[in-house]
């Protein structure tokens, strides 16, 4: 088959990136934050196509959620300073491939600490607790494993600590005073483990918090619509490009895009011209607001998706777009696990 | 690396079926719907490994969501009867591959119809709307499409209507009612579409729905949480095991298996030791009921899904295992578009 060159040529359901939109989150991002002030966190993307756009803009330290993002950007290439910002047990994997890349990996518990040395790995992050209740240790805990892991010869780089639960609160003040004491939680825990990093932070707070050393986000490429509420500067690059099947007289149609296409955690996508009344396994149901239908069968729509990460991960590349022209593909390569 | 002999060996978060449980399941299927009665729907499991089993109990038919579905299933030889149950525009990606398989593609629409004809298929099903509000065509347009498919030399099996919107029913007294007059919808389109097929039911209404001549089942075979409020006499016999990567003195364990390992849309993974509290990308927090947690880092667990289809579908393999021991690997390659 002939790489399709225009959207319309998509097989769907497709996820289209808008080049234009993309570049401009990409400047404000980079504008705010420049090279190693933001880690990218490939878990958002998972693409090395994508992340490479990233590091020719300065910003080549990366983060990732699993080993297998890790084992691909080391075969990419984009391995000068990548961080799984969660604990593993199977560091062992990255044997032989780490030898050259510089992989650091967090901790939290001595079982945690033990793995990354038995495979191998000579860098950590202390992983604290700052409110989510999800890994990290308490700030107590924090010396003792950096003085554990440094009497093994392990290079402890610093800390981290995730404010996941304080992404959506909306306003900005009471948004800034919580992230400060989250934060405050984090930098006693630093003022006990020393080294130079202190990472944190996401799309959501990107510009709030200013505790870290650097920022770990990644939706802000291409965004969602559960950020909507919120008074970020980036815009909703990304849609999934569907092609209607069936119309009914009844009002409704039907395009070929269901909920195998993507991530409903977050709330079902949301298509600009009516409701999207539920998803089928591989298709959605669409009506519009004044009952009529304007839809036909063969017309493409385009799908804006409340959760960006889980969405990508159904997918196997982003088709990129300058208005209706494709002038790219950015294969999705860091999927499973 | 070594394949996985035992489930502790495996890389989590991994799919797996236990052997016994998924063998009952087929035995109570087979026994009420012995051969063509059954037409397996692939979009539940999308695996041709696990299809080759429904084939060789002489579930020979299959019915598919997604042209890549039927495409992998023609690679795989599975090709004696498949259907594509809802409509398609892209019938001509077939080209060349079906020359030899019996593909039925269902049809509701003119230009439906005509993306069979100008594809090369030879054989539809003409899906009539039987109350759910997605794809299917009235009965009085069922009856012209049927005369137009003939007049262009293609040959019409009969009709299909899925009464998806009743799977749920609990009261089996009324769902039997709900069903019959949602197929006495489909009976009436079959008189005036002729054919000998009438295709509908799935797993929730496969033994209270006695007016078709098949049944599209895919579930069944391993099944969910969700279908707990049925009476149906199938068992989970899948999990997804993870391992546990942090835990809290405050009380929650974490594990390695989170949204991106699970469809979310009916509904959280079940924990049968305690609560899952939420999912992350890709990871799930536990607590136990009492407030204490008995769980240590790198302990396995087995989380249960609500929805068994889309979960599957972010899976690459199902690990097939009897008690501990991993005894086959069945790859997942109906996955994507």
């Amino acid at each position: 088959m002939a790489d399709p060159q225009f959207v319309e040529d998509l097989v769907t359901p497709a996820l289209v990136v808008d080049k234009e939109i993309f570049d401009k989150n990409c400047r404000i991002m980079d504008a705010a934050l420049p090279g190693l002030a933001l880690r990218p966190h490939v878990k958002a993307f998972k693409s090395t196509d994508l992340a490479r756009q990233l590091a020719n803009d300065g910003h080549t330290g990366f983060c990732a959620a699993t080993l297998a993002e890790i084992e691909g950007m080391i075969s990419a290439g984009l391995d000068d300073d990548l961080l799984l910002a969660n604990e593993t047990l199977d560091a062992g994997r990255l044997a032989g491939l780490s030898d050259d890349a510089a992989v650091t990996i967090a901790v939290d518990s001595d079982e945690t600490l033990q793995a990354v040395i038995d495979g191998g790995i000579r860098r950590v992050l202390i992983d604290v607790e700052v409110g989510l209740p999800r890994c990290g240790c308490s700030v107590e805990d924090a010396g003792r494993l950096a003085d554990r892991a440094r009497s093994e010869g392990i290079e402890v780089r610093g800390v981290m600590g995730y404010e996941g639960h304080l992404m959506m609160v909306e306003d900005r003040g009471s948004k800034t005073r919580k992230v400060e004491r989250a934060m405050a939680t984090l930098l006693e825990a630093h003022e006990v483990v020393g080294g130079e990093i202190v990472s944190g932070g996401g799309t959501g707070t990107y510009d709030v918090n200013t505790w870290v050393t650097e920022i770990q986000a990644g939706s802000y490429v291409v965004m969602d619509t559960h950020y909507d509420g919120l008074d970020l500067p980036f815009e909703q690059a990304m849609t999934v490009v569907a092609t209607v099947i069936s119309v009914s007289p009844k009002g409704w149609a039907v395009v070929d895009a269901g909920l195998k296409a993507f991530g409903l955690d977050h709330g079902v996508p949301t298509w600009a011209d009516g409701e999207l009344m539920f998803c089928s396994d591989e298709h959605s149901t669409l009506s519009q607001a004044d009952g009529s239908m304007k839809l036909a069968v063969g017309d493409q729509v385009r799908l804006y998706t409340a959760h960006v990460d889980p969405t990508v991960a159904r997918h196997e590349q982003f088709w990129i777009a300058s208005g209706n022209d494709i002038v790219d593909r950015w294969a999705i390569d860091l999927r499973h696990w």
